[in-house]
């Protein structure tokens, strides 16, 4: 590494204010492994076993958060998403990097450059060249099993389409030395059969998931099936579902106006209202059958997206326009979780939120949901997931731990996910577990909550690996199983 | 007391972090007597001075916060609500305790043991059983009045229907010996007058209130008024009010659309706008009789409540299975009191806030009804309740009494308020003046507040029992009197 | 002065916690110039170099601050708008200051008796008489100019009606000598152009804004250029909009349906929907004008106003009884925002939120607009407000730097602004900077900011001055020219 002197910044006690703090995250919460039961990561990058030609392509390429920091400082367009040179992009984000001081960016940057490169520069114009020389000069010999490895990843729960092959996560089972010890299994994301808005994209849809017409409720039912089969093969145990908000239907659709709707919708004559309780329909249809399976689901609830007019027509969905929205939360949850606990066929489930405002609605919510019918006697059945796309950060995470904590039993949590489409996201667990060990050791000192090590050290470790691990209860492998 | 180890936990200076924190509390507020204006206390309980068989009677029975720690843990309904021996329910929520570590819960549970039994121990399930034996022994010589006693309790405040007789209430005036230092009053909680949800029940309600058939809105009226002089013979200065929020409407009705709404809603042929404006008009009704009685209203806004059909459909309601709602509060604030303020006809009101990401609206909204008309020249006449059910804790009850202070004079809060169902809550007044006391001393040490103890001692007197005392005005006797 | 006894309180380091937080403060916010960049200052009392008979005249004619905290304290409103004798009415006030702890007025009060009249006492009923006659002494000798020379104020932003004829800003223009360290300019804030409540005083404005009949849309649109110009002249390089919330319109009105609208909206003809799609036809407008002409844009967003019937009756509008609502902020927004983005004709915006709950909805919501077409390459371009109103306090701005910080760039921050009608304002500035000083000292001292006295340096002076200086791009002058 270079000899440019270092700032004594993200030191060891990054984060951890007292000693408390100090000894649960450093003697507990550091060593446990991994298990990020939610990302975006590519299967095929994985089952590949994939090497990075330079730090652009593994650090900046599809980073939304940083072209959202970009633009904000000035950056155009064709240094985010446009086809600028990549070191060009870089030096344009080393530039942003000074000005992102209290933003989460600012935190990440430099605990990943210390974390993969062993880089203790900061980052900005005067540091960037020495930054990506010795970043790729490191990359040479860095692939994503070495990552995996040296993150401890014991678990990667990927995003996946019911049209998916899964070919890869097939390639990663049939030979299970591409990533000896870390266990890669799909989650079902089935968002596309309730997105009804392009009538002529959803009848294609329902047709290829068919793999012939689907013309009828039947047919695509029949459909779902054989995706949840093939997944389950797959190991999957584990479903996801993006939305603004559950819609708050007043009566269920049957099965007989579903499959009416179902067949207007791909002719794009049903009414917004027939829609909207089909999507809800839809909904309860497969989260029954994840309850069947004993698979859990997962709901990432309050993105407004495509806000930009000029972006979506020219760059698309998905590059940085997406922000907080205030949808009606409360209603539609109640409904649809109700319901399900009505039929006794209430899956495990996840919620996410992010729309802080909504958090403590969130952490009411849950406890409905415990206890009744077939959902007693399994501890933490129902979680409030962890602070979500802009709320990964520490004030974020802080108010969603803050709130499962008094609202609900914070011990009983899964804890920490990346929810990432990148291979440099691995501190954010370590951010988490910082963040969560200072708090516990804040109350400690505090007397807030009684003085013993062990006994929050358990906690910790639990919330950190322990608790994810048998809630999802998907098999591990290599040195974890 | 047995001879485990006790854990230095809640100690004397529990939750007061410096000097002037620890002065304000120990030397001001801790002497102060409780006045607990509103609470949901059986009056039969408080007439009979009963006494309790063992700690699950006294403890857990009827204690939905419990409940639903109790099944996050996976406890079985049996064990809550259900017909388990008394000990295995305590046994299970004794297991539940050390997951609730950052609930209040566990500051709750501990706090209790030690200021009803002086039992300093940790409740789990290896100190379970010596817990339920030593306060087992202990309640064998302790009847309701011997709690009011040692909590230096002056005033309860009830929940009453306005078909209640009273009876309870009346014993209680004509013996005051059977707690001689603690006034009991009734407040008018006419919820059943305004739910219209079922037609049959609303009915029959409105006959029963009336001793006979009530078919026009006369008769209503008029048996509301028999039942409002009913509960001011009984002392009664306090009426209470829940509902998700008060409607919206554009136009209020008129005596004639009242009545001819009320016949329609007794039938079931009313509409849902209808009843919602039917809702509005009742609400302002009682609310006009009030201020001319010159009693204080309260409203309790924000729950969404039966939230589990299988709980719901096995359970009934208010066993655990609510949660906090979003709806919209302003705009229907806003016509309500409003128009009362128009009419001259706007009580004393404290208004009580589920959702704390609408604390700001609230506590700027209690200020647009001070000063106009006849509500001048009465300080702190509109109040923004206490941090509520949920919000009852260390963190809701700081963002409240933030809010407050920000927006509005803390100054002249009226303060703490159990609304409990338990005789074992009267630590809650406590928790709320140690954290109020620390507020407090932490200002004052950072120079935020002057640093002069005796004059922020007095405003911490005032908050823990002077202003409610002057505010609501009910008689106080033995030596409060 | 006098010889009480000064209370220790207010000091130089009022809420600066820590070192580094002082060092901040002291060595680079507290000598950086003030640019007001939105008050509401009347412009002829700019012009006229304004003296004030007395204290009363000065602080608390026109405070609906001061009105709301006395009211909350029982003073009659003879003594708030009433016409009650200015002593009299100081004295009310006097009494209330030792009942506002914890309230932003109580630091305001008294930074503003220290900066003003180098008053140390603590107002109350005791030292009302004291503190009355030597600040009526040093009024004497205090003129508006006086006060904006002491306070290093370069420019003063005021907000004026499109019919205004900005003689004042014509003649302190002319006259250069008048205030000579301090540029002035207005804003251009059309409020009346959407508001279409009432018809009659709505075909009135615009007729008047025409300066003769205005029945065609084009009519008015001409109008509106003629006023921008006169505004361009005086160097108007800002706007602003007072509005509960931007309505979400499915399809934006064409110019056809707008010109019919606009003549029913005359008429009184128009329906509910016709004229929420007038109202942001009109907006996007006069938005797209701006951009054209290089200004910038302010919407304050989320006051609920008038919402006591009694005082709307009485004393009229903005007379204290206003609040907090809670409308629907995000689908607006979007469509609003976005329609302008996709037309390329979005102007610089500043975002000011009074509902804190929706603070993390604002600050992604301007990210959203920043990057895309020919908003790139401008870093800041679009802007989240410091906290507003009754958010402007300790608790409400510091959410705001946080949000804007997890979400956006505060480094890029154009800063504080009193938005005041009151001459004794400016302490707000200080007040301002101070906070942010510690929060990045605390950071600092904390490590979550790199420790680098210089870099947090220029970025504090960044926020207190520079970045609003570059952003507005008005002209200063004297001094600061």
């Amino acid at each position: 590494m270079s000899t440019t002197a270092a700032a004594p910044y993200i030191t060891d006690d990054f984060l951890l204010s007292n000693e408390t703090a100090r000894a649960l995250y450093h003697d507990y919460a550091a060593a446990m492994p991994i298990y990020d039961y939610h990302c975006h990561l590519p299967p095929k990058d994985l089952a590949a076993n994939r090497a990075f030609d330079n730090l652009y392509d593994v650090w900046l390429a599809g980073d939304h958060y940083k072209w959202r920091a970009m633009r904000h400082n000035g950056v155009p367009e064709s240094h985010c998403t446009g086809d600028a040179d990549p070191y060009d992009k870089f030096f344009a984000f080393a530039r942003t990097v000074p000005q992102t001081l209290r933003n989460p960016l600012h935190h990440w940057t430099h605990l990943e450059l210390r974390r993969y490169f062993g880089i203790d520069l900061l980052l900005s114009e005067d540091t960037a060249k020495e930054v990506w020389d010795e970043a790729n000069r490191q990359l040479k010999q860095m692939r994503v099993g070495d990552i995996l490895d040296r993150f401890n990843v014991a678990l990667i729960g990927t995003t996946d389409d019911p049209t998916d092959s899964l070919e890869h996560h097939k390639k990663l089972a049939d030979d299970p030395a591409i990533l000896p010890h870390t266990a890669v299994y799909p989650a079902f994301r089935p968002d596309k059969l309730y997105n009804t808005t392009d009538p002529v994209a959803f009848a294609e849809y329902c047709d290829g998931l068919a793999g012939g017409p689907c013309e009828t409720l039947g047919q695509l039912l029949d459909a779902i099936d054989a995706s949840l089969a093939r997944f389950a093969e797959r190991g999957c145990r584990l479903s996801d579902h993006g939305l603004t908000h559950i819609p708050h239907v007043e009566v269920f659709q049957d099965v007989h106006e579903t499959d009416r709707v179902y067949r207007a919708a791909r002719e794009g004559t049903a009414t917004a209202d027939e829609l909207r309780r089909y999507q809800v329909a839809m909904l309860l249809h497969v989260a029954q059958r994840y309850h069947d399976l004993g698979w859990a689901s997962q709901y990432h609830l309050g993105a407004m997206r495509n806000n930009n007019g000029w972006a979506f027509e020219h760059l698309g969905p998905d590059t940085g326009y997406d922000s907080i929205g205030d949808f009606p939360q409360g209603a539609g949850l109640s409904s649809f979780l109700g319901e399900l606990a009505r039929r006794n066929a209430l899956p495990r489930t996840v919620l996410y939120n992010l729309n802080p405002a909504d958090n403590y609605l969130f952490a009411t919510m849950i406890g409905n949901y415990v206890g009744a019918g077939d959902t007693a006697g399994q501890p933490g059945r129902m979680q409030f997931g962890s602070g979500w796309w802009f709320l990964d950060q520490k004030e974020g995470m802080t108010w969603q731990i803050n709130a499962l904590s008094n609202l609900g039993l914070l011990t009983r949590f899964v804890g920490m996910l990346t929810d990432s489409r990148s291979f440099l996201s691995y501190p954010r667990h370590e951010y988490f577990r910082r963040l969560l060990c200072d708090i516990f050791g804040r109350d400690a000192e505090a007397g807030e909550v009684p003085d013993d090590l062990e006994a929050l050290g358990k906690v910790v470790r639990d919330i950190s690996f322990n608790n994810a691990r048998d809630y999802f209860g998907m098999a591990l492998k290599g040195r974890h199983a």
